[in-house]
């Protein structure tokens, strides 16, 4: 039974993991017959943003992997505790986190810097031939992940022109799709899904979640 | 097209409205082509879990409303401001928040009290014909809502028998049910599901929220 790492980023979608992303990700391996180990750094949010008027909440801190845990019901493990042998892929679902908390693109963009035990992550992954899935916004993170090396991994965002420069600026290729459906980099076993990034409702983006997991474990 | 008032409790299952259940729901609203509004109370929660180590965070507080919105997205509605012509039925997910903040149920048991405005919500749903969805644990809300009336909701949680004992004590009528499936109670308009109750993973009651989703809707 393949396992695939769900690597989280907090929980909720202006400063953490988006929440819908997430469970659908896990949803979908469950479904396939293979299992889901929840991970996250322990690290600090960038913020935290008061959810219902959509602003900063100054003064409060809070920590990635226990916000985390709650999309998790618990069961997550920290990232410096993860062996990459214990798992066979890796989903990064979407939200702000990725790009606030993994990486700091929504800050920075393409000048961004990455979190170097993800980063190391994800060249763990590639360098082993496991497949990468990304939603949403977190194909930035992968975009930056292989950042001057001769990788150069195909992703989408959807089409939004400023996120898609900005990966091709990171050394990335960036391909146009729909919320329904998924852009495959066969040759770096990399398959990435717009999600929220170009959907306006949860509905209009389950069968491109659904699609990338099962591309991802066609891949282990 | 019906609109669902989706009730939640917080963000996150040991404190809040558990995420995998309040996400499948809002899932299947909108795939059967209907509406949902997310709505919570704007009161403190009991108290704050550390999901990561699932212990009580000292001297944390958090508020309903505000974390509640975290699976919103941002559109949520206080209920306060929620007019009744405005939703066509409710439906409740579970987590311990349902019987921490909507109710005390989780301390208190059968001896609870719930908070009034929820209760107001549940008795309105009710003199209006409107349609009432309980997840999970969310069915000792609803009993509690019409103990000491004549009415006699049948409802389930499951197969735990404390629960259920519970719900006859504030005088509802359990019956045994399996996480992919519902009990209906035609007369009283509400619907419940065991979900988390009853369930080791999260594709287990997917059919169940399905089955409850539709059959709300059916009845709107």
């Amino acid at each position: 039974m393949a396992k695939i790492g769900v690597i989280l980023a907090g929980s909720g979608v202006f400063d953490g993991s988006e929440i819908h992303e997430a469970v659908l990700t896990l949803l979908n391996i469950v479904k396939k017959g293979s299992e889901y180990l929840c991970i996250a750094p322990d690290i600090e949010q960038m913020h935290t943003i008061n959810h219902a008027v959509k602003d900063v909440s100054e003064g409060e801190t809070r920590n990635v992997l226990i916000e985390s845990a709650r999309i998790a019901r618990g069961d997550i493990k920290d990232l410096k505790d993860v062996s990459m042998s214990e798992i066979d892929g890796v989903i990064f679902p979407g939200g702000f986190g990725a790009a606030k908390n993994l990486c700091d693109f929504a800050v920075n963009g393409a000048n961004c810097t990455i979190n170097p035990h993800i980063k190391e992550l994800i060249l763990n992954m590639y360098s082993d031939g496991k497949p990468i899935g990304a939603l949403c916004i977190a194909p930035v993170v992968i975009a930056k992940a292989f950042e001057g090396s001769n990788v150069k991994p195909v992703l989408t965002i959807g089409n939004d022109k400023q996120t898609a420069e900005a990966i091709e600026m990171m050394g990335g290729i960036h391909t146009e799709c729909t919320p329904d459906n998924i852009v495959i980099d066969e040759e770096n076993k990399i398959v990435s899904t717009p999600a929220y990034m170009l959907a306006s409702n949860i509905a209009e983006f389950e069968n491109g979640i659904e699609r990338l997991v099962a591309e991802v474990l066609s891949m282990v």
